[in-house]
């Protein structure tokens, strides 16, 4: 399995993935699921991908092999993110329409974010398996792949569209201590990677390790945090006295 | 959809059950998925269900007439919470079998708990489509069936088998509250019922209605005091210059 996030913010782009893959729990690997390109002042691309992964593999292989031929179209020469949404979703239905004994098994999804030129917004696309995409809402800046469910919450709290990219790469950080503490086959490596709007040049890029400080403490003090705002949640007046004499039917308004 | 949850500390249980139904979006009606069966001083049963409501109805229907119908065995003569557990699993796969068109449309999930009698405990077990059930442990005391994931996540960090029913009752609402802000198909009323070690006897029961003022406060107060968590979390000191420099390819230990 996989969690990736990504989240658009005004200020710019938070990228954040984790690095498990499994098929069972005794095949398990380590592959960086989040991959960047870029023309510094002219555009910048980051992609991160969820589902099968000999399919994510050979949908890269592709895009990179576009790159190196200098094919028309790659996506360093497609004049907008739309266009490179549209190209990386025709590559990855193809990629697995090749396999095609049984689709279901060989789906992969991706997200794929960054900014072409300063005349448009920066902006996150959620490419499907079909090679259709979606975009952000104001009321949803975030989009998901993968094991979402766990992290989801947490996001759905924090995240405006005015919150700054530290902000925005801590609940991205939460998040996925949410999902990798609930399910096993999320795990570290931790990769974070942020651009900020109209720049156009790559932004900060951080690998957090299984034995990372960091993570270890941020696992900590979220537990303890949350434990302790559920301590200070009000009384259940009407379930004080659940523990010795029971009352019954009570309908509380 | 549907999400339920029951829990089992050392001082009882609690099952905590929405009560919607959804045949697409247009097709939301109100089904209370709790009921409650029992010989005071002798026996207390609570079954929850989720899955098909044409299913979960017919296995409830012909638990009731078996009582009625005192038929050998029911739900009221059976000698242990595991041959209940057994009875109710053997009517799910049957009411399932019945309309065997195609089987996964109509599968039906139950979460069954009380205690019969004083020389067994108090349990409570999961009763999946096929029969067979599951029951708690020492690190997992909790079963959660229907959209169980968005409010998994507390119910590890709040859970153990010492809590007592009050905060047992607050870690359902909270899950509850999860997971009705994430999945529109999960709402109120919201219906808990408890059940006192060792008495044999009916518990409290408490409904919420969609208008509950303490269901609002609840809401309130736990997104507001997980906001000020989050905010007290320690800053992420190799971001803090994002949102004005990035750095490139920090390492973090």
């Amino acid at each position: 399995m996989t969690y990736c996030v990504a989240i658009k913010v005004d200020s710019g782009l938070i990228f954040c993935s984790d690095s498990r893959t499994n098929a069972g729990v005794d095949h398990v690997s380590t592959y960086s699921k989040m991959h960047s390109y870029g023309i510094p002042g002219e555009r910048q691309i980051t992609i991160m991908s969820a589902g099968n992964l000999a399919t994510t593999q050979s949908v890269i292989a592709q895009i990179q092999r576009g790159l190196e031929n200098q094919n028309e179209p790659n996506i360093l020469n497609l004049p907008t993110l739309r266009d490179i949404a549209d190209y990386v979703g025709k590559i990855n239905s193809y990629e697995q329409d090749k396999h095609e004994v049984d689709n279901a098994q060989f789906e992969a999804t991706f997200i794929l974010g960054g900014q072409v030129g300063l005349n448009s917004d920066h902006e996150i696309f959620m490419v499907y398996p079909e090679g259709n995409y979606i975009s952000t809402s104001f009321g949803t800046p975030y989009l998901q792949i993968g094991e979402s469910k766990y992290g989801k919450p947490i996001l759905d709290r924090i995240l405006t569209p005015s919150t700054n990219l530290a902000t925005s790469a801590a609940a991205a950080l939460v998040s996925m201590d949410s999902t990798m503490r609930s399910n096993l086959s999320v795990g570290p490596p931790i990769e974070i990677y942020t651009y900020n709007a109209n720049t156009l040049q790559p932004g900060a890029y951080v690998k957090l390790e299984e034995d990372s400080k960091y993570l270890r403490e941020l696992k900590k003090e979220w537990d303890a945090r949350i434990k302790e705002a559920f301590s200070q949640l009000p009384p259940v007046e009407w379930a004080q006295n659940w523990d010795q004499s029971p009352d019954q039917e009570n309908i509380i308004s």
